[in-house]
């Protein structure tokens, strides 16, 4: 897999936590459909709407990244299959070697204001141990080329998949790239955070980016500049996978009906490292923010009481389940009710997304395009760019732009 | 109301079916709003979307129509009232003479082929008891016209509301126009329903049909060559009121991830009219097969395991509740369940359609518009001529077309 | 109604809240029965199990009280019909003139220590306004005695109804009647609240009292040893009305099926006062103990993730909704899964049981029963010196003491 | 585990079905149980209610039993597996050797009368091919003489845990034991069953007898006599496993708060054999009418509309889901709803209780008793010979009859 010097049909997908949930579920997915283990149901890309695109095969796909845990790809596999049952006994048997490969291309990862919620499981040092900020950002671009070059990449993309963190307040970054630069020159730890820096590392040194998390990245203006400079394709952030998802196609039908929500009461739970992390209220407010935003816009009702909660509940490991009672009134002002429960495991639902994003912004990078990659917006809670929520008409802008 | 005779800016709406639960919503709903005692929530052409669109104003809608049972417009209100309290006791009060004016332009419907569980509550004697069908037609076409003439109206919508037919099978019916013709000289009354009578009788003399229920009607291939005979814009059929409604939203969602859909179970239970009516089969047939082909449609997937249950509970009235249990698998092959209930008021939910649709297909005939009016696929669970199910872009057709 | 001076057969019932939702349904219910326009159904005392039981009939139940708010008896039922539809636009005007005669019986409560969730809606000055606490005291006394001898009453039952207090924590109560008496005397306005004066107010003056509230009150030990004294009748606290009921039913069977509770989560939405209060913290403190510490004690597992939630949602008035889902093994450590949603209109649910808790500890007061009434233990979330928390046996406790 | 002669500890499970999914559940779970690899959840003989009773240990049951399908014992927990994923594909490699085991103990079985649903999948001819039922019935116990002989077993527990017969009529059969006798000694294969021969069998034989299933067997008055003569000890039928016996706690607690319950409405969906053969009607029969009858006798209500739908929804396979509908009304007549979805594994909640019962009808033979064994009412949705349905009234019978 690693010899095709001369092709160099390959493209990388550099996950920054590694360790993680979803990056467990990105490499057995794609090492057991190779395999002939799994269907590829759950994979965006491969509908028919996009058949004559010329995306990379799934095969061509070789998974690195980082992460600030002392842990393995082996071991996330088999802590995903113990908590959540997802890829099956015997199938993590088959991979266990592909597993291990991927292995190889895990290196560190960085730590800047992530918050104690995350700092408590990180065996890395926060701040990168008293190193200059310009040399943690050195140290990730060298991370990426070393594994680009390694395996013969003609591309890598680099998606964060990190925990959400403390630094949520995007209005505390620098503002233009000018600022940004002297903030990373004069060593500004204080205004900065990984999600910039990983942002930052990846853009410059001329790699595409998905913000796949709820923190801070390559949404602020400064680093949108950048990728302009760099000509570099990037897009964010918050993956859309449950829920808000189901939202963002309830909401525009009780909108083109003209029933009027009166309150839209949300209740996620879940038991992954996820769960426990935004159970940190500084953690999860810009998660918050983004899952009642896209209502208030697709509903255009400032009035709407609309209210998520997410708690924390282990037994449920990664099948995220969410509650939701909508109160509205239709005609002669009746008061009537919906609601849903959804039973999503949370890694599975956001693995394909995040292989299919690898695939649409690899070949905008290929045909020239940069800057923010807007026809993407469908897969994200907060689309960068983007202020359509609406679903329906989000996946519209995916399949023109593409044909 | 009746005085205006120069002006003739008024729109009659001839409900057929005039003393079931969604005509009393349509009248009581009308009436309130004028005398203010309810907001325009629920009604699509109040939308922003339709505002520089000339529809009639809601206050030049003037109300009549046929039945088949005895009873009367304030019983009809009452009864709503008492079952499923969605007037208001005190509103009712203020209405009660607005709904006994619209009690005078209310005559007896006619009956052929609806089946037993409609025949047990009418007063009228089926198959127009010995009457010759052309007899039937003419005395359907004089009502109208002594409707409009008695309340000096522009223009007059014919909307079927009445109960689900047993007559289901639409291949028994005439095919051509001609031979519906000779079917109706004829006298055969084995081959035509009352909801092909009806069709027959307002489009022949010039008045735009919709078709509100589920039962054989105006989308037969005669009828839709009479449509364009006479140049009178026609749509239909089986309104889309609430669950299916909600299907038509989250299957396209399910489509749009490559979601696979292994099972969708609905479970309607209601206690209206419409729900001891349907507890027959043969009456509940066409309905459930509006049902199930939707989904069929959408997911591309003629695997899917579809099902559809209604049944009578007379507790719960007008109020249907539906119970949606999706079991789909995602990335991995790994299955997860979404469910839904939908708690509505189904009156409420169908009565201000009835009022759009009588708009919008009151401007197409000004217009000059005939034949199918496909733009108004978004109201109906089985829209004549028009294949595409998803309600957004049924809604996208509606909003495109309009302005 | 007040004038049978001779026989003195009427029983009062002081509800101290009395403007609030819950005494509203009382008033309005006892009304509503005595003239026709309601069942009996809801009314446990009703019951075939305590036919043969001599319980004051309903119609010898005359209501008065007190609350901190300016407002009505009329307006507190206008208010509970425009929010929550329960009374019926008629019946209310039916009923009207018997609310105002309650009106005639309902002075100014109290308030001390109640929190500012409470302060911000009362029209009383919190802590007396400087006037001693013995003063407080005997204004309670001296208004339930007034009501009592106006009406004539054979006994007066008092009730807490108001809204939970900030004073949550009852360690910092006096320990023994001796100190209680102590810090009356001295006016220690820091250790005591209203829900401690008035259960000594009433039961100093020899009236039963019933704390459906879950504010800190009858069940501490110097009050216990008050009603011991004095020789009567109490019991408390936080009324079971709704989603707790059902989970001292559910629990149970998980329990004797030797299914083991891995999560239980609740989350409950409503929108009346209590709602508004309990969305501050300090009040809701402990409702949401009461409410955890069942499952526990019914589960019998210390290891069990219960969560409670309570969130304020205006939409919804009276109307709590809860959803609870409980995530439990089986055989071979299967794991399952059961939700359940409850809708339901909390003052209907609560008016009953204080009418019952009337009835039952009035009979045991007449039989000379005093101190702690554990059989009334099926009414209360937390009751007062009974461990078993499992609805069935606290049921067939209540059947077995009164036949 | 067969060498045991001199002791005899050891006792049998001769399960009627042996290839089904209750049996692989019972199998494998016991062997399960004995290698560690589960705890002991879900067994209510292993609580601590039962602690001091002398039940047999669960690694002295010995398991065989009959079917009349081609298959095995590891094929069943293969299916199991892969449709349920309950055993674990690690654990099923654990137990397969102990399930080729028990399959050396697994024989042919009887067919007779039990509708077309189960004459389709078995390999044996309805009506034992021509066999005198004499023969039949000597066949059985010809089988699980030789069962108990192979293993040195100490008593043999018979449970018939075969599909739902189409045979629902248990009028049809002989009333008394010497009418049985004579329609056994003349052929009548018109008027009997497989269920009930194979109680015949058992308990003529002198096995205890439990009838897990919904068919008619041992309920009947002539094989009651037949259990008398012969001093057996037998219960049935048709084992509370999940819905109903959440419906059978819920039921008394609307009734004790005097809730009046006016529409129960349930909808079961599964994709087992169980699934299947009661998607005919005429093996679906006693099954409803034992779920409905429990609810009119907990509510004293014949007016109550309820309502229960069992649909065939294969991709669920194990996973019985089923929604409950209740609504209700309270206080002042208020409307309110109750909804609950119960998402359980169908034989993980089975198995257990079938090992229950044989270990405590095994005392009750152990220790002379004979009959009915009325209390073990609490396992069964239709107990024989005991009205109450009441399972808090049911558990406390088996605790107080035990200890």
């Amino acid at each position: 897999m690693k010899t095709d010097r001369v092709n160099k049909s390959k493209l990388g997908l550099w996950l920054i936590g590694a360790y993680g949930r979803i990056s467990a579920s990105v490499m057995a997915g794609l090492a057991g459909i190779r395999r002939g283990l799994y269907s590829k149901v759950g994979l965006v890309s491969e509908l028919d709407d996009f058949r004559r695109l010329d995306l990379v095969p799934l095969e061509d796909i070789v998974v690195g990244g980082c992460d600030v845990r002392k842990s393995g790809t082996v071991e996330a596999a088999e802590s995903l299959e113990t908590g959540a049952h997802i890829i099956g006994e015997k199938n993590l048997d088959a991979i266990r070697d592909d597993l291990l490969r991927v292995q190889e291309d895990v290196e560190e990862g960085i730590l800047l204001n992530a918050g104690e919620a995350v700092e408590r499981f990180s065996s890395v040092k926060p701040g990168g141990n008293g190193m200059h900020i310009d040399a943690m950002i050195a140290q990730v671009q060298e991370r990426i080329r070393r594994f680009q070059a390694r395996n013969s990449l003609r591309d890598v993309i680099v998606v964060n998949l990190a925990s959400a963190e403390a630094f949520g307040d995007a209005a505390a970054a620098p503002e233009t790239l000018a600022e940004l630069r002297r903030a990373i020159a004069s060593n500004r730890k204080d205004v900065l955070s990984s999600g910039i820096l990983y942002a930052y590392a990846a853009i410059d040194a001329g790699y595409p980016y998905v913000n796949f998390s709820p923190s801070v990245s390559s949404e602020i203006p400064a680093i949108m500049e950048l990728a302009e400079e760099r000509r570099v394709p990037h897009m964010g952030k918050d993956g859309k996978t449950g829920e808000t998802l189901v939202k963002t196609v309830l909401a525009p039908m009780f909108a083109a009906r003209n029933l009027k929500v009166l309150s839209w009461i949300s209740h996620n739970i879940l038991g992954n490292r996820d769960g426990a992390v935004l159970s940190d209220s500084r953690n999860a407010r810009s998660k918050l923010e983004n899952k009642a935003a896209a209502l208030q816009n697709l509903l255009r009702d400032p009035g709407i009481d609309s209210q998520v909660r997410i708690d924390y509940v282990p037994s449920l490991d990664d099948w995220k389940t969410a509650w939701d009672f909508i109160h509205f009134t239709g005609f002669m002002d009746t008061r009537m009710i919906m609601q849903f429960t959804w039973q999503g495991c949370d890694s599975a639902l956001a693995a394909p997304l995040v292989i299919d994003l690898a695939r649409f912004i690899e070949q905008a990078h290929r045909e020239g395009l940069y800057g923010v990659q807007r026809q993407l917006a469908c897969f994200f809670k907060a689309p960068t760019g983007v202020h359509e929520q609406n679903f329906a008409k989000q996946y519209r802008m995916l399949k023109r732009h593409e044909t």
